[in-house]
């Protein structure tokens, strides 16, 4: 093929570290393989001569070994590659090479052209506690649960919970819009009940609806949440794209503190060798695309997840990212005294408590374990 | 908790067969937990009494042995739980427990209560072939490429493509909006290269622009696809969220047919024991969201998938889905006679034969190749 004519790009660069399954010469292959199969997906041997091969084909910048057959590799892309879009971000990321096994995108290095597209998130953790009024403590939030409820008997429980000092009081995220428990009916309802329980106790306790909705009807819900009184929205982003959350995050007319929730995206995490590492899923990737705290599982509990991976998506929310806040981790799970001073010993003070179905154990009374758990909180752990 | 008020609901449910790793115990322990996790999420002696635990808890139908630490499960759920939105209705089959190890969605039979919510395939195989004004042989499709050219010299290519008889003609799914071949330059260029094409050679070929755009841009984009010209639509629902596939696919005013890339989805169908079937996320989850065609690589080339997931995916292509018109699989790489004739015994004769970068192999001589192909697809493989 011919000489391809001079791109003009500016320079600038991105990169991300995978890490590589296979030994030393198949994870070299591998290296070389992201490099093509990310940007011109194309043969080297056809490659035009030119900037296409000197500045499109992804470069390998670093590459050593970390484990036994476990080797990383720095792979920087001309920004230019990724536009100026999240989705075309991901696609050169995580594009076609998500379909090969024994690549994992540990990290990505994203430089201000990239990083000031992206607002990320309106709140972020200060923003977040100043909604709830709550400064010194961690925060908890907890859910309306369970499924097959109506709209009355969770306005009731969150009343309670909001009466019993639980900050942000959410839907479980299996609540969407289901004929025993409709969406327009449910959030009212909720909404007005956490309101009345703030007057009662002077609280700033905040109502989040599950808003996840098909991509005509998102917006549209995120918006009847906030006439209703919802105080923050939950989505989940593994259902509604996570350029959906983006595109609420940047609402200025919205204004909402955003929370993403996990389901779904289990697959991408599940596996040591190939997929998102929890650190960019959970931390970068969610940042980027405007969470203001993020759901996932605490360790030890009914989900798979290891101290360390929780450990890095700590890191992960508020490592330097540009100008991006950083966001509030929530780990779910967990509400002994020891859990929770574990929790302080992985993310400081900066996280969010969420307790499921264990907040409705104990004696059955939801709002004496609301303030039992918000004490054991304001006592440090 | 008190008992729970009636219900109502239909009675009708939809089943999902998941595969579970682990022994015996372990096995019959993730079936229970998918009932409750993906339902009520809520500790079972904790729900009220009545039609919650009875109507709402997913119910395990049957659970057999299929090889060594390998089981299979049908749990059926009340189809009330998915609502009527295709989001939900994922949310239900895999939300939560995607997080969890060990749990593989193999199928899922859907009643006609939701799968007259979905119109699915707008084009389907003979749609989408009449389109093209081709019935007899299967399909050929090839990419624009390299990243990194322009858009005059994409749209010369899509030029010698069309004049050599490929049937579509689409964008590199790494094509986007980049500052060195924007998309609204691109895409009237290309169309109008190949709508010249057919008129010299009285053929029906289609140029498919890649669509893939942030979720505020995407439908702008496909209305400004179909205004230049475009004859389908090529999406990455990994990306996009596989609502947004939904949304266009049943757009009156759009009416073009969709094509779905793979990308970003690999995580989902890498794992043996995690993740999603190649029969439900290629056949059956593609079909519902709408996708006249789906891309997935054939075996054998530079990605990981083997014979008998590829015979899943044409199965899962056109199994019988209520109304569903059935889909075309388009296997990518490969364009040999032997492998030409493996797929008609993979796929019979409604398959699209993707080629990308060893179209430009063989003498350099792009019209040439792509009347070698078609030839030999003539030819009857």
């Amino acid at each position: 093929m011919k000489k391809t004519p001079h791109l003009s790009l500016s320079g600038a660069r991105f990169s991300v570290s995978y890490s590589l399954s296979g030994n030393k010469k198949e994870a070299l292959a591998k290296a070389k393989d992201i490099c093509y199969e990310q940007t011109v997906e194309f043969p080297e041997d056809l490659i035009p001569e030119g900037d296409i091969g000197k500045e499109i084909v992804g470069q390998a910048e670093s590459f050593k070994k970390i484990g036994v057959n476990h080797y990383q590799v720095h792979i920087s892309f001309a920004v230019e590659t990724a536009g100026t879009e999240l989705t075309q971000l991901l696609n050169v990321i995580f594009g076609n090479i998500s379909l090969k096994p024994g690549i994992k995108v540990e990290k990505a290095e994203l430089p201000a052209q990239i990083l000031n597209l992206f607002p990320g998130p309106r709140f972020g953790q200060a923003g977040l506690r100043k909604v709830v009024q709550v400064h010194q403590r961690p925060l908890v939030c907890t859910a309306l649960k369970p499924m097959g409820l109506g709209p009355k008997e969770l306005a009731e429980q969150a009343r309670l919970f909001a009466l019993g000092g639980i900050d942000i009081i959410k839907d479980d995220h299996g609540l969407a819009d289901q004929p025993f428990c409709p969406f327009k009916e449910r959030i009212p309802r909720c909404a007005e009940a956490v309101r009345k329980a703030n007057r009662q106790s002077g609280k700033s306790s905040i109502y989040m609806p599950n808003i996840t909705a098909p991509a005509d009807l998102l917006r549209e819900r995120a918006v009847f949440a906030k006439k209703s009184g919802a105080g923050a929205l939950l989505i989940i982003p593994g259902l509604t794209g996570l350029d959906s959350m983006r595109l609420l995050a940047s609402d200025h007319n919205l204004n909402l503190p955003l929370v993403s929730h996990p389901a779904f995206l289990g697959s991408f995490v599940t596996s040591r060798q190939n997929g998102l590492s929890h650190y960019f899923l959970y931390g970068q990737l969610m940042r980027l695309a405007g969470a203001d705290a993020v759901i996932f599982p605490h360790y030890g509990g009914r989900f798979s997840i290891s101290r360390e991976e929780c450990s890095e998506i700590g890191r992960g929310c508020g490592d330097r990212m540009g100008e991006l806040k950083p966001t509030f981790p929530v780990p779910g799970g967990g509400m002994t005294r020891k859990s929770i001073e574990d929790m302080h010993a992985l993310y400081g003070r900066d996280f969010i408590l969420l307790i499921g179905g264990e907040l409705h154990r104990r004696n059955g009374d939801l709002l004496e374990n609301s303030r039992f758990i918000v004490n054991m909180l304001e006592g440090g752990g």
